[in-house]
């Protein structure tokens, strides 16, 4: 009675609420430097475009397909932080796989470089051009092939839209097995080249469970059919995982087979308030074991990422101040067998004293505020200005204690150091905010972070990858001896190293 | 009450029941020829075990470890099946990493061949010699580091036999991700080398999302540290799945570790009598829908599967004669609601007509029973003398029609054409059984069996992997392109071809 009764107080305002992430629709802020000016990085030994190069793109894509005026490429060279910025001259939309073979073998053979992009709405610099490369964007790639409601099978396109795919799966009762804040704008083939994570992995596990097939084209301009309709498929080497994760420097993906499972009818969501790092700690494993198959999202936030998402988004929080929050979604096949469960788990975790307060709802309004809490932070937390991200995997044990460590060792030249993010995953965000770009915090960040990140054996890297931001830190979560291999696998899938270049594996 | 009442007519014999699978307590059949006087494959320019090199051996393990005695070996030699047979002269038994990485290092320099073996228990000949390759066996990496009750991290060595790390995890609340029949025996590493499916896969989804780091030693004896702790970990190429499901030809994996779900403290299993492989569908569906986050097995059996385990282990059917059964399996964390579900969706499916009789229990022993039923199936096949096994992964449409057109094309050659699997993976196991190998009828079986399922876009091997029996087949699923990437991975992580040659690469 007493945790159905606090919703009634759940007062969030819709309008604000951002749930895809583009140049477009994003935030307005200033141009950012050049990549190629805020970071010493040089330019490889690629051809330059030329008029022959254009000429040979539009005698394959066609005139329309080919973009060149400045005033349309320009949201292609930047990213959604503005953190970086290229200079590209030309913006390639290919429809089909046999496209994007064409153009690949052309610029290998040119020895253009060729960046590849998706929804753009990555946070470190893998998707826009570090300095001129080709960009061949894949949004028109959005073709829906198949989504069976028996296997669960949904096959595309790889510049599908994730929550148009959400959309489709759930007609046939089915749901996409990822979620993401940027799922308005974020491409699938995005999502499966960066292996991205997000809010539904906890109950789902990772990409590389739940993709079934890619079609990828390499460098070369091959196509790689490795789809595979089947949860079950041991027939060679697993060659799909190369493309899962390696950010485009490997090849393109160009279609993709993935596994949904079965939407459910049910979902609660919680909204708690608590005391401490190690209470959230303990009412994790409370949720793993009182819940159990129906716990599908457990995150918590710091005090200071509420109070800047309820601040900036004219939000409501419906309990009152805590120094913790946890967010914990349930989703089942039986509405009150599942609210009966999560009554049980509440009511117990109040009783240890771990849970001080809490709001429970499975009112899709009332549930999408909430969200809107926790959700809206990212966002909102770029509104101080300019902000440093940090998206690292630690034990659940020493999660927390880097925020603090970080607010003590920046002092007054950080706006605002919080923390939130996939506890259930293991996985936080630090968010450093500072009114605009400045080397003497940056310096005081990197490589503080990635060594402490190393020095509890966490990864520097959870969800976000390496892009073009942290290749010199990957050496913090990777020995030399696993950095050879990958450096050979990229001569191997790649000689002329035209992919994505300056991304993931560290410069030389 | 009608189901519940049906359950009391269980009456198995516990005592026929195999759980386990090895050479020691397996069947006792006569010795099989020769691999290389059986099939048509020649040995590769190695070099051959001379003293010296045992001698070095020696100087490694000590002389304890390192097995030359005809009996000692024999086992090593053949496999599960009886279907190959290899002529290695000697056993090698590290119990560390660097042993390991010093094995192979020696191997690789002086052109030696080596065979990894886990448990010895894969269908599809990968895990012995074909010729006299050095057999490394990783029966005595047994330890296990950590098992994590927050993060549910399990990190062990390879030669870990899975069902001692699955009690280790339920001490800790966890289950472990996958559940084979060979439980008793294989190899976790085993497991992760060949990519191993089984019974929970429907629910925990394939090893590639399971497993979160491995260490693994390559062809030249360095050892790449990809370990992780973390579900979420994107730091550089992924080339741990280099080394899950590539079947020990591009390096051994010595260490691992493997992220373990809670343990569900409620289990139900229900057994079914349908009348056609269309019912066994549909029945399926409505299991995703109406048990969704519950369900946790769903297998089919055709009757003659079911009368052969019956009669060759003196089991009971708890339920009349159909010509189709399903055995359904749901684990959670509330028993009165999954039983409710459960009894919902037999009254459901009863009442559409399309299960005609069913049983459901909770009680571990008749729930052993019914299991029995089910996984003596592969075991009885073998009594019939030799048993062609296929593990293909179909269409749900056309699932069952390779077992009738199997039947049909073989006639009387053999004893038995039977079809049972893991319908709710898409997965299954056809079995043509015969008193000894008989050329006649392999040459009918091969490759129609392969060419059918290629046919129907099916997976020519959904989880015993490719093997050596299986490499020439490999083409079926695996288009030139795929293969011609295959084989540069193959040239790169192992320049001298040491390590489990002959197996899943076509040989040239």
């Amino acid at each position: 009675m007493y945790l159905r009764s606090i919703v009634t107080r759940l007062n969030a305002s819709r309008s604000n609420f951002i749930r895809s992430r583009s140049m477009a629709s994003g935030l307005q802020r200033e141009i950012p430097a050049l990549t190629k000016d805020r970071y010493p990085i040089k330019r490889g030994k690629f051809a330059e475009l030329n008029d022959s190069d254009l000429s040979k793109f539009e005698s394959i894509l066609g005139k329309g397909r080919v973009l060149t005026q400045a005033e349309d490429i320009q949201s292609y060279n930047i990213d959604y932080l503005g953190s970086v910025r290229g200079y590209s001259r030309v913006v390639l939309k290919p429809k089909s796989t046999e496209e994007v073979a064409e153009l690949l073998k052309f610029c290998n053979e040119r020895r253009l470089a060729v960046c590849p992009q998706g929804g753009n709405t990555g946070l470190v610099g893998g998707s826009v051009p570090v300095f001129d490369e080709v960009v061949i964007s894949l949004q028109l790639m959005d073709r829906i092939e198949q989504v069976d409601e028996y296997s669960g099978i949904l096959v595309c396109q790889s510049g599908c839209v994730l929550e148009t795919l959400e959309e489709k799966a759930k007609e046939k009762g089915l749901v996409m097995p990822l979620d993401l804040g940027a799922k308005g704008s974020c491409h699938i083939g995005g999502n499966v080249s960066t292996n991205a994570g997000g809010l539904r992995l906890l109950r789902y596990g990772n990409l590389h469970g739940s993709v079934l097939g890619v079609e990828a084209v390499t460098a070369q301009g091959h196509v790689l059919d490795l789809m595979s309709n089947f949860k079950k498929d041991n027939t060679g080497y697993h060659l799909k995982h190369l493309f899962i994760g390696s950010e485009g420097t490997l090849g393109i993906i160009t279609r993709l087979s993935i596994f949904c499972p079965t939407a459910s009818r049910a979902v609660n969501v919680a909204f708690l308030g608590l005391e401490s790092y190690e209470a959230v700690k303990d009412t994790f494993l409370a949720a793993k074991r009182g819940l159990g198959e129906i716990l599908s999202s457990c995150e918590m936030m710091d005090d200071l990422s509420l109070q800047c998402s309820m601040q900036h988004f004219n939000l409501t929080c419906p309990i009152d101040k805590y120094p913790f929050y946890m967010l914990i979604e349930t989703s089942g096949s039986n509405m009150s067998h599942d609210e009966e469960k999560l009554t049980t788990f509440l009511e117990n975790t109040m009783e240890k004293g771990l849970v001080l307060d809490g709001t429970v709802t499975n009112e899709t309004t009332k549930m999408r505020s909430i969200w809107r809490l926790r959700e809206s932070i990212p966002d909102s937390l770029l509104k101080d200005g300019y902000c440093h991200k940090y998206d690292i995997s630690l034990p659940l044990d020493n999660f927390y204690d880097i925020v603090l460590a970080t607010r003590k060792r920046v002092g007054s030249l950080a706006t605002k150091v919080t923390g939130y993010g996939h506890v259930g995953d293991s996985n936080l965000h630090l968010n450093v905010t500072c009114p605009k770009f400045s080397p003497e915090l940056y310096k005081l960040l990197e490589p503080f972070v990635y060594e402490y990140t190393s020095n509890v054996r966490g990864s520097v890297s959870a969800e976000h990858g390496i892009g073009f931001l942290k290749t010199k830190y990957l050496k913090y979560s990777k020995r030399p001896e696993a950095l050879a291999v990958m450096a050979q696998m990229k001569q191997m899938m790649d000689p002329n190293g035209i992919l994505n270049p300056y991304k993931v594996l560290p410069q030389i």
